[in-house]
């Protein structure tokens, strides 16, 4: 049995949306229980592998990371961290502010030994399912070419053990695929990959970016956060041009009705709902951010994904070979 | 009668395409002519307002551009942007090696005294047909707060002068909208703006690349191509998967057939063909880079966008201004 800890408090939708998602993944899971932390009322179900524990205090999306973390000691967030330091759950799952649940992470839970900067970890879509995984998204708005190291050696033990993928490629974001392209950060990076035992293929230019091409993309925590917006953006946009496609005319409307299921699919491939939530890499537990704007659907996804972490000993894996490595 | 200046050996189709796209422009606009400069055999067209002046040289995607400038002074690209700098010509127009038209920018034409670096800006589709202007795409891979700040008041006067907007709004490209959230480059950057006379609308995020919501947004070298590389992939997949929905079965195909015109409009808004090339701000003439692989169409559209900035004087206004600011 894995014990997930779940912030019922976090995200546009919380807590109503967050406490569906856990009962929908706990009906879904049966190998999993959960540790529902959140104010009196947020957690309005009943089931005996969910224990509901009921805290004073809630983290919103506008407090300060640091501070709140500091004061507000029984806040459903630093409870539920507080959980995977004391061993109680494996993981902690939470859809609110980014900062405060970074800072919970290394503050309560701890960073791993020898891990410069923990880095936020994305699954980006790919034709052909595969999937990218693209680092750091924003936990660092600047990095040193030694932390995009680290980056890429935990994500490829993050790929191998939670996807099954053997040796998986990495490539350095860049905005040019010659060597002579790019900033010293990139520059220096590219060295250091390239003399480590990874699989490293060189640049990586976004153009690539839901071409399947590589297993894993590295860059600073800004850049990172740029591309994921980007994609968003974009996708938004031409889909949403797509519908009125759709909508045009009344032959139009026809002719979509004959598409509907494989353009939702488009959609659903295109949705951050189906990727889990984004793991914190480099932090002593498992800790995984679930978006914003995250529905129960989001959520019982991202309780997917930290089961999935829980039974791969990727955390494990990674404080391993970084032992090796300092 | 507006003389634009041609490099029939720049870009993956050259010179066939480039040469064809001038012919295509003078037949459209009848106040152009032509300084079209290729080696041998290159111009194998004969037009009235199409001057072909033959070169013994050309360069290449893999010249070192600083060299290649230095070296290769009967190249087709030096001898047009020479024609510029002599004022044979307003404009050049090259689908060549980018760094080595930069360098030609820069040594050849010259820069705009007082301007610190110049740009590569681009017209980025919005759905809304407004358009959004980036910069800089490229020039630099590194840039600072005083770099920014003039490349939003060459963007502004660009606007307002070739699209006819009036006081045109401008985002800072960040990592999240709130004030606190940044590099040092981006927080320092707003302040700036912040303080200056510029229609500033605070951080933008890429989340709104193709929303309509910004005039024009600055960034860096390395981050504004970066964007459009993200741009350029996300649409490129996703209007790939749109394809193969199409072809997916029987019935889905003849759905096609009626949305046909419709996608192919929606395909044309994000073709960079469309958007003729991007100007080369802060240079002391008008200097256009066309997409690597433009067809016969871009440079079309390159040439037009290059008749409409002549006749702007958008460049004797950006003279203006820097000047008032020094």
């Amino acid at each position: 049995m894995k014990t997930i800890a779940v912030d019922l408090m976090g995200g546009d939708n919380a807590p109503e949306s967050i406490a569906n998602g856990v009962i929908e993944a706990v009906n879904k899971y049966d190998d999993i229980k959960v540790l529902a932390y959140g104010l009196k009322g947020s957690f309005p179900h009943e089931h005996k592998r969910v224990k509901f524990i009921e805290v004073t205090e809630a983290i919103n999306s506008e407090d300060d990371p640091v501070r709140s973390i500091r004061r507000k000691k029984d806040s459903s967030l630093v409870r539920a961290a507080q959980a995977v330091k004391d061993k109680e759950a494996l993981a902690i799952v939470s859809a609110g502010n980014t900062g405060a649940l970074l800072t919970a992470g290394l503050f309560v839970v701890g960073r791993i030994k020898g891990i410069e900067r923990p880095a936020i970890a994305s699954m980006i879509p790919t034709t052909g399912d595969k999937g990218l995984m693209l680092l750091d998204m924003g936990a660092n708005s600047e990095n040193k070419p030694s932390h995009l190291l680290q980056f890429a050696q935990m994500a490829t033990i993050y790929i191998e053990a939670v996807e099954g993928r053997k040796n998986p490629t990495v490539g350095l974001v860049n905005n040019g695929s010659e060597e002579i392209k790019g900033t010293p950060l990139t520059k220096e990076t590219y060295q250091l990959l390239k003399e480590s035992n990874l699989n490293f293929q060189g640049f990586f230019e976004t153009r690539d970016v839901l071409s399947g091409k590589y297993d894993i993309a590295v860059t600073d925590g800004f850049t990172g956060n740029i591309i994921l917006k980007t994609i968003e953006g974009t996708s938004m946009s031409l889909l949403g041009e797509v519908k009125k496609i759709f909508l045009k005319r009344a032959v139009n409307k026809v002719a979509a009705l004959v598409l509907k299921k494989d353009v939702e699919a488009l959609k659903d491939m295109m949705d951050y709902r189906q990727f889990g939530g984004a793991p914190l890499l480099g932090l002593d537990g498992i800790v995984l951010k679930a978006h914003g704007s995250s529905d129960s659907l989001a959520i019982k996804n991202a309780i997917r994904v930290a089961r999935k972490l829980a039974e791969s000993n990727a955390i494990d894996k990674i404080k391993e070979s970084i032992k090796d490595n300092v």
